[in-house]
């Protein structure tokens, strides 16, 4: 849970951390999975906070492997 | 070169790579200096691609260690 759908044709999601190396780990995390999914968010990294962006650049919108991949990501949380 | 100021209160810069992979190893890099320095910027990681965002949350604006940290920065592309 805790995915947003903005406009229609993206979901977001923000991931809080202790500190920024946390964050960034997180960031290679869900970058491997990118890799091996073949499908890549956008990554916003700062301080102690990742927000995550899905959407398939292919339609301009939503797909069902978007929310495939959210739901990878939320798994690496766990 | 190539940092814009924006509002009179962040840099910012953007750098282009060949694909996900080589934008994520950059940002790890970004990350590591970071790490050293003690300032960190904002990170957004996308499909080859990878804007740098910094500035002093403690005085929500621009200080000499912001250019620091650009110039820094710069310095691991080449």
């Amino acid at each position: 849970g805790g995915w947003k759908v903005i406009d229609n044709k993206k979901i977001e999601k923000t991931y809080k951390f202790k500190d920024f190396k946390e964050a960034l780990d997180f960031t290679n995390k869900v970058g491997k999975l990118a890799e091996k999914e073949g499908h890549h968010p956008n990554i916003h990294l700062s301080w102690g906070k990742v927000v995550i962006e899905v959407w398939t650049h292919k339609i301009g919108g939503l797909h069902k492997n978007d929310f495939i991949l959210a739901a990878k990501i939320d798994e690496i949380e766990s």
